[in-house]
């Protein structure tokens, strides 16, 4: 057999190498939103449905994370939690509950917006980042590229999540999102969504981190307002206290 | 400013790289006994509370991933998508929640759990890791061992998820879970660890289906059962025979 799983790491570390290359730049200008949107009070919210909420949470309530970012939480969209698992992907396709459920959050003009969808061509991520928009939000799009050449679009107006972002990150995953094929097996396997899209979203806090300690240590601005690890002496309380100052826009907390 | 996001890039890699290296033993020895699960009709679960879900979550009804594996689902601890976010933790605390789970699943002797926990200290994953394996499951436990060292256990026995595993996966993040740090910032931050659990979890998966293809090709049993992307003509259909082909041993659909 060949050594599958060397494979598997070969490629999530090619991906990993080749959108730090290529995304440099969008990184950089989802980070400046993401600094500007904390430093002047602005509503976070991140969202992604089914699997590509799994790097939207990795970014929320998270040590090392910024306290200020919220969970766009849609009922049956969270993940895989669902039952019926099909269920999760039906709800993508539904319009009105992307309208629906922004209209719900206190978010307005000048708030920010992260939708992660992989193939960005569903109802559910088009019509919440296009929503968000016409509301003056910044929307941050993470999807791949390559769909839209590939796939039609399953909105109406054809467009994909790509069409209506302020900045999009790339994660460059290819149709069918498979790294890995054996002459024994009916179809690829081996995806590294979860891995690119996570980090493309940790590299994007972490640069907007950056910007604001620079702007800390020039006098120009607070420390940017991080989570402790709760496994550190202390961590509780300091985030207890981090909770408390921000909670006019936390929204996942009493 | 020092190039955080370079910095970011490198510390996944470099521990993509190294769980690679020094856990490729332990990859290949979860992979055949999750290629025995499938191939003996097992039923086969996987578990994380909080963010330790993600990883958990990458691999259930996942294009080219296996059909048959299910997420093990407490209210509460599927990710961070819970009100008050305090609770995901607190629920981790609590006795007793581990044993009620289980036992309301159909899970027995000779059946696969999944368990993953960043720390492997707190009561749930430890007491779900030893609750399975007093009813005859094997544990493959997704952990890094860099805690047991550094924190105490918050279980009665002072045992951690590893003290009840078949096989142990460490993902060797360092306690805290950060890579970064900034002289203006008070805490560090750049978690890596969905990252590399994910692709732990992924590997797994990889390698195991590349045992049952294998076999498959010797004429020694069936092709590995794999979801094919909704993306592909007729992938829909395909999974759906395939879910209907395993609906015995599949808790995420009717």
């Amino acid at each position: 057999m060949d050594d599958l799983v060397g494979q598997y790491f070969e490629a999530a570390v090619a991906h990993l190498r080749r959108v730090r290359e290529e995304e440099a730049g969008s990184i950089d200008r989802a980070a400046a939103l993401l600094a500007d949107a904390v430093e002047q009070g602005r509503r976070i919210f991140t969202f992604g449905a089914g699997h590509s909420s799994l790097a939207a949470q990795d970014v929320v309530y998270r040590a090392g994370g910024l306290v200020v970012i919220n969970l766009l939480n849609v009922p049956g969209m969270t993940g895989v939690n669902v039952m019926p698992a099909q269920l999760g992907s039906a709800l993508e396709r539904v319009s009105g509950l992307a309208t629906a459920t922004l209209d719900l959050t206190p978010a307005t003009s000048g708030d920010l917006l992260f939708v992660i969808s992989l193939s960005g061509r569903q109802v559910m991520p088009v019509e919440l980042a296009a929503h968000a928009r016409t509301r003056g939000m910044h929307v941050v799009g993470v999807t791949s590229l390559a769909y839209p050449g590939q796939v039609t679009s399953k909105h109406p107006s054809g467009t994909f999540l790509k069409d209506h972002c302020d900045v999009v990150l790339d994660s460059k995953i290819a149709v069918g999102d498979h790294e890995l094929s054996h002459p024994g097996a009916e179809t690829g396997f081996g995806s590294v969504s979860t891995i690119v899209t996570s980090a493309l979203m940790q590299s994007v806090v972490a640069s907007a981190v950056g910007k604001l300690a620079d702007r800390a240590l020039r006098g120009e601005g607070s420390t940017p307002p991080l989570f402790r690890s709760g496994n550190v002496d202390g961590g509780t309380d300091w985030n207890a206290k981090l909770m408390a100052e921000n909670a006019d826009r936390i929204y996942y907390t009493f």
